[in-house]
């Protein structure tokens, strides 16, 4: 059923669900410009019978660094400072050929499971380019700064030669405050600005990165990058250790934040992001899953779940609800990306998921966001249609077993 | 490939994975009484070509309440003691019909997913044993002690009446001891001895449930049980909140254990299963899902997943390894169910799951621990064998469609 630049409709959905309604029975029409054209009863053009799916927005997977397929369950059983040692060490012999297989099995995965876009941070932005543009998902990458491994002033070079194309948006890749030197956090600042791409950045995500920057600066991570004049065009991840009026100078400038609860976890680092805090500030909060190597899924579900347990876990309350992490992995995920999506409304791009509604049940309508959140998982994703191009799930996963090939061949070479 | 009560061989298994041991490439051959006689080369009796499976023992769900289908989703968002007081609500006019279609759809979830046996509380066992015998699934229930629900002399004398048959073993439910008196609990101690029958019971669950039976008996909840001389033949469920002492008691007096991370943290019981200081102790400890409207999967592999991260995050430390959470969902269940199973080796019960090889990659000897528990899903298993009877997922499934409609029906009467 892959439909592609023209117009059609979703018939009788069994539900359509986003952050603002629950409608049943109900048909979506998608127009050849990979929009929304209506939500109703009107039929036009080829029609697909939507009874047996319930329909949500396409999920955005706002950080995570596709190429590490490789080094999924690699070495799983550490803390992050051990772990990213042994990263680097793999990393700094990683062919060119090994980074595009692994980004291309890790998009398979992530549109299969239901996610239209994703935010990368790695060391082959060109490769996710063009891999964007063949699987028709939305990636954000760029070059990254990470000092131990490469020349910043070959990063500031390599991302100037980066540019937007159809489905790819370049964003500027800093790794972390303890990764890199003052002078390369300038530099990164300064292309931000001239290139008007915001900065992908690691933050807070232990105590020991809280007391090293304190020592170092005098101050805590956010408060150092907002004293670089940097954070009104940063996106922050983890933040697992982040201080009160750290959370303020978040919403004075303006910055994102992405929220990597499994990550967090499976590398014990002990810290909880403040999710209803953040959201209570009115902060744009989003949704990533990490990398293969240290999650291991790239499953936004399995995610969405995660968030809710960890924030109840720490925090002694049920206050944060399903619909605050599905917000945060459907509309906020498209405030990330810029693009008017992650609603089911008229004008909205048709980046949507269609999920097998026999395995949602007691299918009620008020119980349908708790599904989604609490039981469902990747593998209930039918089809996906992102920019109005539609797939089913077998359409996607048809180079998968081939890929998979190579990639052992590469890996054992 | 539905095989049953004859022997045969699973040829060429990608890959066969227990606690201690991985083969590659190796045949199991399994006899007609539903054991494993041999592991090699041989073969004997139809053959089934298992190169695109990985097989691993079978996962015993150690804590849940089937039944609970029909409230899956239905009160998501509380805190314990207020979700219990919904659920109670609800359960106080559940009809006899519709605990059964719920119990059923429960076992073909967890059939499906890899579970090969399970361990349940709630009010029909009669309805279980019959099941257990229809899907050939190793279960054991008992009737509940619950005093605001049901008279315990009533309990007392249905579970008298409840007799082991094929794959179900009775054990003695009783809910808390914040929701039975103390004669109830002596009533369900008298009737364990008696009857030989293991006590299952939820304890330690909060820190409210701690204060309230300190301040009533003067001791912690499982000082309290020990006192009424009933922990020796106990199965303890949760025990967030348990003490470095009654860690000590449960050891002497070997009770079992059963850790159900995603249910301590989606109802912010704000306690933390000591995992490792459990293993240490050499205590059985086994892993559960809990029930459909407190988790809400039934899929045992996301549970393995949950009990690494919740003890990673709460003790700030990666001492617990992949391969500790796969040792409690399987070698361990099968000491709790008292059958010789969970290991894949010749004598043990064939109760085995084959798992989708193409989805767990790189797929490396060393790394596949570490892919069954932090990569893989339910969704990945392609077979089941309980007892030597082998069904493929789509057998499973075949019934779920008209059972989702019944249930349904009952939903809206």
């Amino acid at each position: 059923m892959a439909v592609q630049n023209k117009t059609y409709t979703l018939v009788k959905c069994r539900a359509v669900a986003d952050i603002e309604k629950i409608s049943e029975n109900i048909n979506i029409t998608i127009d050849d410009n990979g929009r929304i054209k209506s939500i109703g009863s009107e039929i036009e053009g080829d029609e697909i019978d939507c009874r047996n799916y319930v329909v949500i927005p396409g999920l955005i997977n706002a950080h995570t660094h596709s190429a590490m397929i490789a080094l999924r369950g690699y070495y799983d059983d550490a803390e992050l400072q051990e772990w990213l040692r042994k990263m680097w060490e793999f990393e700094r012999s990683m062919s060119k050929d090994l980074m595009r297989i692994s980004s291309e099995i890790a998009i398979i995965e992530m549109l299969s499971s239901g996610t239209t876009g994703f935010v990368d941070m790695y060391f082959n932005p060109e490769q996710l380019k063009e891999l964007s543009n063949i699987y028709k998902i939305r990636v954000q990458a760029g070059y990254t700064f990470l000092d131990n491994l490469y020349d910043p002033y070959l990063i500031d070079k390599l991302q100037r030669e980066l540019k937007p194309e159809g489905y790819f948006q370049p964003i500027i890749n800093v790794h972390s405050i303890y990764a890199t030197s003052k002078e390369t956090l300038e530099l990164a600042n300064q292309l931000s600005k001239e290139l008007g791409e915001r900065i992908h950045i690691h933050v807070s995500e232990t105590r020991r990165e809280i007391y090293e920057v304190k020592k170092k600066t005098g101050m805590f991570p956010v408060e150092y990058l907002n004293s670089l004049n940097m954070l009104d065009r940063m996106q922050l991840v983890h933040l697992g250790w982040v201080a009160s009026w750290e959370i303020d100078l978040i919403r004075e400038k303006n910055a994102i934040v992405t929220n990597c609860p499994t990550s967090a976890m499976k590398l014990a680092t002990a810290g909880f992001f403040p999710f209803k805090e953040m959201l209570n500030s009115g902060i744009t909060v989003t949704l990533g899953t990490d990398g293969p190597a240290s999650n291991n899924s790239l499953d936004m579900f399995r995610e969405m779940k995660n968030a809710i347990l960890l924030y109840r876990h720490s925090y002694w309350s049920t206050s944060v609800k399903a619909i605050d992490a599905f917000r945060s992995a459907t509309y906020e995920g498209y405030k990330l990306l810029k693009v008017k999506g992650g609603k089911i409304r008229e004008g909205y791009v048709a980046d949507l998921v269609l999920l097998d509604a026999k395995r949602l049940y007691p299918l009620f309508k008020d119980r349908l966001i708790s599904h989604i959140v609490y039981t469902a998982t990747g593998d209930m994703v039918k089809a996906v249609i992102v920019n109005g191009n539609m797939r089913t799930k077998d359409e996607i996963l048809e180079r998968l077993p081939k890929l998979i090939e190579r990639l052992h061949r590469l890996l054992n070479a």
